[in-house]
Formats: C-alpha cells, sequence, structure tokens
C-alpha cells in the first residue's frame, strides 16, 4: 500500500478497497472539480399519479439493485423508524451489497449490524454514532466507513463522489404530489434540510409519510419537482421524543456551567460581541449553557445579533424571541421548542445542508459566522481534535457541522472539561484528527484557557485579565499528572475500517480496527 | 435543407443555423434525455466578499466573452430596468454575438434593436413581446429567435439545450452573501420564479440590487449557494408600476364579459367545479373576468378549491382571501395587489419555474391542474393556437404558460372574441403553430362555443343546455363571413427566423422572415 503524508502528519493509503484517497491539503488548496452530478431526467405526464401504498412497492418501482447506493435523513435523530424498516424490507427482498448514506446512524439503528454482518450494507457513507460504530471499529462492515461532516456530505452528494441512487426522506407531511415538509403532522422533526441535497440530487427519491395531505401542503420543504414517489403508511416514521437525545439539556454541574462563562468572556474579549454578531452552538450541555449566557450578556450590552445558526435549541429560539438575533438558520432541530418555533416564527428560517456549509457552493452560511463553540473527546498539542473516535479507539460519534463551522467561523471554541471520566481530552496526538488545529482558536477548559498561538484573535483575547491563560502544553500536562501519566498506546491492526474526510473531499486521517 | 413533417402536420427542417432540429412528436413521446446539466462548482472561502460597485466590475469578474449566453429574468415585464442597462454595458465594452436567453422581452426592451443591428445579440431564446419580436420578423437578428413556454425555458436551461453561462438576476432586495427576493423594498416585483433555473443551472450568477439589506436576508427566494456576485447600484433595478400592462385590467366590454360567462358555465358543465378544483387564468380582461364569475359561482355553489396558480393577479388574489381556494401557487406577478399578498399571505406560495411547468422533472403544478382559461391571436379547425404571431405574421407575443398550462390542465378553453379588429381568430390553419390542438378541449367566442370532439369532457359539457355550441368549422365560417372571407395569404421570405418549441423541446412550428 502506497502512502502520503498530509499537512496535518497523517499517513494516508493513496487508494482503499479500491478508492482513490486524496490527502488533506490545507484550507481551499484541494484541487477543485469542474462540474457537479448532473440531475437525473424525468417525465412526469398529466395524470400520472405518485402515490403507493407500500415500501415493497417503492423498492420495487425504484429499481433498486445489489451494489446500490441509498440514502436517509437523520432529523429524528433518536426517534428515528424508517431507516431499519427499510433496510429490513431491502434485506427481505435478497437485496444485497448496499451502500447507506445517510446523514447520520444513531444507537436507534443497532439492528443494521444484523444486516452489515450478512452483507445486506457493505459500505456506509455518514458519521456513526453508536454501536453501529462500535461494530465498525470490530471490523464488521466488509467495505468502509466514510465520515463526513454535515457540508461535507451535501458536497459529495452534490459532487458525485457519493452518487445517491435512491433516497428514502421520512416526510412528517406530505401531499399526494411530493410537496413535503418536517414542521406539520403528529410526528413533526423540524427542518428537512439535511436531505435537501439528496432531493436535488439522487436519481430517485422517495418520500414516505404516515401524514397525507391535499395538494398544495404548505410549508414545502422539499418540492414536487424532486420526488418520484409518495408512500403513505400507517406506522409512524419516527419519534419526535427521540429527537432530544441525552446530549441536548443544559449542564447543572458547577464545573461545565463555569466553562460555558468563560466561553462568554473569551468571546467577549475578541471584540466580536457587537452589534451583527452571528453565533452557533451544539446541543451539548456546556453548548446550551453558553448560549443561555451570551444572551444574558447580550442583554446587559444592548447588543442584537443577526443570526444564530442551528441545530436549533430552545436556549437559541429563546435568543430570537428576546429579539437578541435577528433571525435563526437552521438545518436541524435538537427539541420541540425549535420545532415550533420554525413552525411559527417567519424569522426562524430553514435552510438546506448546502446552504448550511458546503464548501463547493458559491457561498455557505457557516462562511459567515463569527463564533462556534464545539466540543471534542480529545484535542491535542496542536489544536488538532478529535470527535469521531473515543480514547479506546472505538467509533462512537459523527461530525456533524464541527469541521464546517469550525474552518468557516471567526472564532472557534472548543469547550471541554479536561477528562472525560479517567481519560485525558487534552494530548499529545489524537487518536483520529477530524478537525485541523489551524481552525480552532482557543480551548476553554476546567483548568485553564489555552489559546492557539496562530489564532488571528491571539493578542486581542489574551489582553483580557480576568482569563486564567495556559498554553496547550500546561493542559495537557496537568491532564496527564490528573490520571497517572499519558493514555496506553491503543491495540489496532492494520486494517483500515474507515476514512475522516475534511469537508473538501480530501482525507484528514483513517481509523484501523481495533484488535480483538 | 431536409424537412420533416411533424405530427401536427408543420414541415420542419432537420437543422437550422447549425442547430439539429427534432420535429414534435405528440405527448411525452420525445425522446427522454438522460441528464441535466451538471451545475459548475465554486468555492467561496470564508472572508471572501461577493459585493461589487459597479455592473461593469460585475461583467469583467463574470469572464463574459464573445458567443456566450447570458440571462434576465421579466419579473418587471414592462418597467425592467436592468436587461437594457447590462447589454449597453456589454456593448461599450466590445463584447459581441451573445445569445440573450431571458425569460422574457418587452416593448420597454425596445433599444436592444440597436444591439441586435450592431450584432452585440445574435441569437435570442425566449418570448418575444412587442417591437424586438417585429425587429426579428423583419430578419434583422443575424442567428434564430427560440420560443418557448416559460415550462420550456425552465426545461431548457436545466437540461442544458439552452446553457446559460451568466445569469443577471435583479434583485428588488439581497443581502451581500446573495439570498435574495422580490417582495420587499421600494421597488418588489413579486416572486423571482422565472430566474430558479437559471440561479441552480447557470455557470455563474450576479445579483443586482438597490436594496443591499443587512444578512441574512428573509423571504429567501434565490439563496446565497447560487449567487457568485452582487451589485449594489443606486439606480432603480425596475418600476414596478410597469408590471401592470395594457393586459391586466378586467374587461368592461359586455361582449367579453358574455365570454367570461360562458367559460364558468363550461366549466361548472364540465363536471370539475367541486371541492378540491383548480384553476388558472392568465391577466387578459376576459381571464380576469373569468376569474372573478368563478369566484362568484364558487360562493354560490359553496365549493372550496385547493388551488389558483398565477401569474397572480388581485382577482385571484381575493379568491384566496375569500377562502375560495386554500392556496395561491405563484410564479409571477401581474399587479400590486399579488405582490402584497405573496408578502404578507402564507397561504400565497412563490414557486420555481420547474416546479411551475418544467415536463422534465418529478413532477410540475401544471399537471395537476383542472382547468386554465387562455387567450389566442388565432385558432384552427384542428384547435391548434397561435399566440405568438399576429395575422399579418409578426411576432408580437410570448408563449408565456400557455403550452404547458393547456397540456397539463384537465380542460383547456381559450377565451376568444371572433374577430380581431377585422381579423378572424378562428381560421383553418393557425399562421404560427404555437399549442398543438390535442391539449385544447373548448372554444368559447360571442359567437358560440365549440367543443373539441377528442376532449374527455366533450360529452358532459355538451349536455349542458344553456350553451350555444357550434362546430369548429361553423364558427371559421361565421368568422370569414363577416370580414368577407378567408384572409389573404401572408407574404414570407423563406428564410426561418424563429422557431417554435414544444415544452419538451421537440419543435412544433418555425416562423419565416416577412417579405419587404
Amino acid at each position: 500500500m502506497d502512502y502520503k503524508v498530509n499537512v496535518v502528519g497523517r499517513k494516508i493509503p493513496t487508494e482503499i478497497v479500491g478508492k482513490k484517497i486524496f490527502p488533506f491539503m490545507g484550507i481551499g488548496r484541494a484541487q477543485l472539480p469542474d462540474r457537479k452530478v448532473a440531475p437525473k431526467i424525468r417525465r412526469r405526464l398529466p395524470g400520472e399519479t405518485k402515490l403507493l401504498a407500500t415500501i415493497e412497492e417503492a423498492i420495487t418501482k425504484s429499481g433498486l439493485k445489489n451494489g446500490m447506493t441509498i440514502s436517509f435523513h437523520h432529523h429524528f435523530r433518536g426517534g428515528d423508524k424508517l431507516m431499519n424498516m427499510v433496510i429490513k424490507k431491502i434485506a427481505e427482498m435478497g437485496i444485497k451489497d448496499i451502500t447507506l448514506a445517510p446523514s447520520s446512524i444513531h444507537p436507534i439503528h443497532a439492528p443494521l449490524i444484523n444486516y452489515i454482518e450478512q452483507g445486506v450494507i457493505i459500505n456506509i457513507q455518514c458519521g456513526v454514532t453508536g454501536p453501529v460504530g462500535d461494530a465498525i471499529s470490530q471490523g464488521k462492515l466488509k467495505g468502509l466507513l466514510t465520515v463526513r461532516s454535515h457540508g461535507g456530505r451535501a458536497r459529495s452528494v452534490e459532487d458525485g463522489d457519493c452518487h445517491i441512487d435512491i433516497a428514502f426522506i421520512g416526510a412528517p407531511t406530505a401531499d399526494e404530489f411530493g410537496n413535503l415538509n418536517g414542521v406539520d403532522g403528529k410526528q413533526a422533526c423540524g427542518p428537512l434540510g439535511y436531505m435537501v441535497p439528496d432531493a436535488q440530487y439522487a436519481d430517485m427519491v422517495i418520500a414516505v409519510t404516515n401524514n397525507l395531505v391535499p395538494f398544495p401542503c404548505n410549508n414545502i420543504s422539499i418540492n414536487q419537482n424532486h420526488v418520484d414517489y409518495v408512500v403513505q403508511i400507517k406506522d409512524p416514521i419516527g419519534d419526535p421524543t427521540g429527537i432530544v437525545s441525552g446530549t441536548t439539556r443544559i449542564t447543572r454541574d458547577p464545573v461545565r456551567l463555569r466553562i460555558a462563562r468563560n466561553c462568554v468572556s473569551v468571546i467577549e474579549a475578541s471584540g466580536l460581541l457587537k452589534d451583527g454578531f452571528s453565533f452557533q452552538s451544539g446541543a451539548g450541555g456546556i453548548s446550551l449553557a453558553v448560549t443561555q449566557f451570551l444572551g444574558e450578556r447580550m442583554l446587559e450590552l444592548e447588543i442584537q445579533g443577526s443570526f444564530g445558526m442551528g441545530g436549533s435549541t430552545s436556549a437559541l429560539v429563546q435568543l430570537l424571541e428576546k429579539g437578541l438575533f435577528r433571525r435563526l438558520l437552521d438545518v436541524q432541530a435538537f427539541d420541540k421548542e425549535a420545532i415550533r418555533s420554525l413552525k411559527e416564527n417567519p424569522n426562524h428560517i430553514e435552510i438546506g445542508a448546502s446552504q448550511y456549509a458546503n464548501i463547493h457552493s458559491s457561498g455557505a452560511a457557516v462562511d459567515v459566522l463569527d463564533t462556534v463553540v464545539l466540543g471534542a473527546t480529545e484535542i491535542d498539542v496542536n489544536f488538532n481534535v478529535n470527535v469521531v473516535t473515543e480514547s479506546d479507539g472505538r467509533i462512537l460519534h459523527g461530525i456533524g457541522g464541527h469541521q464546517d463551522t469550525s474552518e468557516g467561523a471567526k472564532l472557534a471554541i472548543i469547550a471541554i472539561p479536561l477528562l472525560r471520566g479517567r481519560n485525558p481530552v487534552v494530548v499529545d496526538n489524537v487518536t483520529t484528527l477530524t478537525t485541523p488545529g489551524m481552525n480552532i482558536d482557543v480551548v476553554v477548559t476546567d483548568y485553564g484557557i489555552a489559546l492557539n498561538p496562530e489564532s488571528k484573535y491571539y493578542r486581542r483575547i489574551k489582553r483580557a485579565e480576568d482569563l486564567r491563560f495556559k498554553t496547550i502544553e500546561q493542559l495537557r500536562d496537568t491532564a496527564y499528572t490528573l490520571v497517572g501519566g499519558p493514555p496506553d498506546p491503543i491495540p489496532f491492526d492494520d486494517r483500515i475500517v474507515a476514512i475522516i474526510e475534511h469537508r473538501d473531499g480530501t482525507v484528514l486521517d483513517v481509523i484501523r480496527k481495533i484488535s480483538d
């Protein structure tokens, strides 16, 4: 196997499982392909119906064959029911060697492991949270896992790196001509943003709904132009209560609350916190606290921000409703309040995945973001971040918008406690490199704040007298001291089970099978 | 020159000016191409600006060269200022041999004749209303005029038959990152629907605005993903008062009012006028009266329609506001009331040109329409319609949605007085065939109603006892008698100056140069 070392120092094979690999070269340096996928032309004549009664009928009509690539959205997150339903049916129909390319895989999709073992699914292209990732770390997937950020996924679907043969779109509401939205119906999930690239670029699009409304449905997130069939089923396509996972509640831990307060101080020290300010944070406990504290500070300073960006949460919605942000741009809802707001508030604007974060477009919202606050499972002394593998090497998380927002935002902050259980979070070298350190400005921990010397905001933030700064090496040393030394090396086999793409399609790192 | 006769009996050359021509074969019979245009990939990095100060700078940055194809929208109709402005600048910069492919050309664009004569513009692809059409009929355009319906244009832009190098989008409101809408600002024009295919498929997209608002602008009709540059100018891009032309006022002529009442009776006789009914009509005087009378009848019958479709007018808006239709689907506004309604009423829904009428998509709104009422300059005994040339052979009108709605709607009605001045409207053979007779169900005139024997609604409507039916031949005879005989043949030269495409891209007819 031939290798190249990419600009973040990782050895990347030039080819894996027959797929040509391009090493990460730095921001804006990868060769720009000329054109996206040419969308498939369909012709629907007056009087032809799109309505089908069963998923089996839809699979048959779609022409799904061995070796094809299919997709789903994860807007129901832990409450998704459609993907398991369809894969079960595909397996029953004897179809195999499928590349599964949803926008994310969650613990609820653990039944897929069975179909991975049977060879129904041979490749997966997406972020993977939970048992399916663990199974891939153990070598169960015959082919390769390609992990991409949300923006990277949109790019790959549109550019054709991940050409979708058939997209299955769970639609909380649909009309019989294929206009879809996620805000109406008993099983509302909020935006359908992650499926917008699939709707536009998949060769065939099948909507599945249990809430069929008369044409034309209002609030159209994905329109009839892009939907070939509408399957009306009785069973729910997802359970909205599953959208709220353990990671979407505000923290009560005083240590984490202090980290959150320090993030707000760092943002203020950067000079960005002024009228027109824009902000994104995740749905983790610290992030939610940052959003809340930031709102309080904006109120004190009498600042109005231009936009908050979601994954939207009730914390972010409150800032919109208080007039602290003029708009929310939203690709994904993390709780019921966010879904309600998207439905009711015209200043809460649904966007597609490419609008959100596709670097191969005329411009994505992440690229005009001032600040983002993000988490990590590990960060190293070069500020490289790992959000995908745990310190034991197992694949347990997706990338989400981490890579996209940290690259796009002027100021990218990692907010983390220094230890996760008995594992140091600041380390010499991340197990898996999922966001390059050149995109990270600040690390805020419970043991001090480390500034990236390469950050444009280094000198300005450094002036803040109320903040306790450490070098990143000092944080690492403290972490190692607390746990009694550096972590043991993880026993990996040679076999590469996954690659981590940068949002531009080049490869940041590979993940190897964990030794038995 | 080799010719083929198409299924509507017109002799079509196999090639014109080096362009291969495919004769019309019937609905849904043309060979389906495999794929659309592969959109050009762009990459915009964080911090890069899109804002430019002059149109000249935008043209330079766009890389516009001799021989390229450019586009504009006509949402300002008679009030458009941008197209003349840009073409003047292009001419000044010495660029020539341009193919001009806007969504329509209006009388206000008469200055283009100058640039046609100079060879700045050598081909035009769009419907042409007024003096530019006349000039083309006189042979002034060096190349060819390709006339398409609104749906046909969307198809051709997306399929690449008319590949747009650079789209110039006049934006009543824009933010600096390229989110655009037509409902805000002093020069609001309503939807930007006709530019949606261009935004998605042009190699380069330039927005021009005199109303720049902070990011993110709300009401996003065309989003940042598709806009490469935003030019902020001081002069108005269009004059909204020019949107209302002479054709957009309700008729007061008792003869035309009777035609309108008879259209409503025909619709009722068809059995389609029941709950869930859908309807489109144009902005002509009779059409507006039909809309009003239809509303009155729906109120009497206590019927609620599913959707009215625009080109929207105040007449249609009133039906929405009275609850007679649940929704308006709208690709173009014909008056200020329509613009106001689109901005304020969430049930007034903006759609793109492909959603409206593109046959090469997974489904267009015209294809689920119950009824459409349309005009004509001529209709012949085979129910073939001419809307493009006058009886003297001059090109004076575009096709608009005529072909699309008549093909899509279950019931297509032509509503016309039997004479236009001294010209018979019902004739033996239309001067130019722009909508095939197979798509026309009924002709309603002031001298009686002719049913197409091939119409699915023939027997049902025929039963109506209060309607005065004639055969189409009887109407022709009456018309000829009234004017003292059939019209004289028009003196044409051999040279083909224009082709009329069917919405599927095949050719219905050609137009020849008028003899001097």
